[in-house]
């Protein structure tokens, strides 16, 4: 754990955000905010947002507000951004090929080294300049291409055996967008993507709404 | 509001994981089960299913537990699966383009009427059946269509322009997948896929954990 204390899920979620409204800041030039500034823009209250920081040693200074730069890089590393992933896409359907396709990843420090399948017909093709390959040749791949995070694009019923698969190589992050939920051992981080009970979630308010 | 009490978002946000849940139970042919058992493969307690269902009336009997096939009807029902949809994806580049390739919408009643993009090299063009058209028309086509929903895979900086243009011609959902919070007015719902705040959660997770 890094000597971390234990921070709970819900602060955690929400450190992204900040990045991501800091990262806008500094794309204007701002180069102070006070909490209640942070406040207005981001929806949280300037307490929760004091709160969450101080989980992390409290950024601010009294009087002075927050180093929008410092805060941004500090958050980042938090975040894991100090250094770059190595990335395989396994499952190179739709959602797998336009993951591969997305070069935003590559310019946050993640590297899609490959993608796998099972179905020869798409062996060799390439997506930008990723290959996709022959699943069978997935474990040799992750360790030598000292691959941290596999993105899990396959349908539901191979999903798990997938994983096991993944995890018996050395996988220790999926990411998984399989609509279903994987049993790995306690060492393995697993964060879903489910798309459809995201729609479901937008269509109960729509309705509600009308 | 349909008569409906308010019920949390933490609660709607478990009903499409209990409604996927259901669905596995019902393919494997079981009639009944109880909070407990729920409880068991779907990882929340007992007393927290019996509570979330409640809020809908209560499904339960005592003593004999859930009839899987109804309490699956009827959380679809809440979920507004008890009618189908009228979609378009603005934005037709990778994410756009993979969205539209998904049939898994198509099969649970969310039906993509046609792709909206500015740029004219791509007008015309067809995934699956579903063309590639000129936003300058998006207005016009979401009347003559009866558009329920709208899906933004627009880049960071269009969308707010985006989705004004969308909620002027009568849009009142929106599904999105642009990284930015969108500002709409009080009667449209949004709800956000933020694929990079997801990964940041990931790694945050990983390497907490190493």
């Amino acid at each position: 754990m890094n000597g971390r204390t234990k921070i709970s899920m819900a602060v955690i979620r929400r450190l992204p955000k900040y990045h991501r409204y800091l990262k806008d800041l500094l794309d204007r030039d701002i180069k102070r905010i006070s909490s209640k500034e942070l406040s207005d823009i981001i929806g949280f209250t300037a307490s929760q947002i004091r709160q969450d920081l101080n989980n992390f040693g409290g950024f601010g200074q009294q009087g002075y507000g927050y180093n929008v730069e410092e805060l941004y890089y500090e958050i980042g590393k938090i975040l894991g951004l100090d250094k770059t992933y190595n990335t395989i896409i396994v499952g190179a359907g739709n959602l797998g090929q336009a993951l591969a396709n997305y070069t935003n990843f590559d310019k946050s420090g993640f590297h899609v080294k490959a993608l796998f399948d099972i179905n020869p017909k798409v062996f060799g093709i390439k997506i930008r300049d990723i290959e996709i390959k022959d699943m069978d040749y997935v474990g040799p791949f992750i360790k030598e291409n000292d691959i941290d995070i596999a993105i899990l694009c396959t349908n539901k019923d191979s999903a798990q055996e997938v994983a096991e698969i993944l995890v018996s190589n050395g996988i220790k992050a999926i990411w998984n967008f399989a609509p279903t939920d994987l049993r790995v051992p306690d060492d393995v981080v697993v964060e879903n993507v489910h798309l459809v009970e995201s729609l479901l979630t937008l269509t109960y308010l729509y309705r509600s709404d009308e």
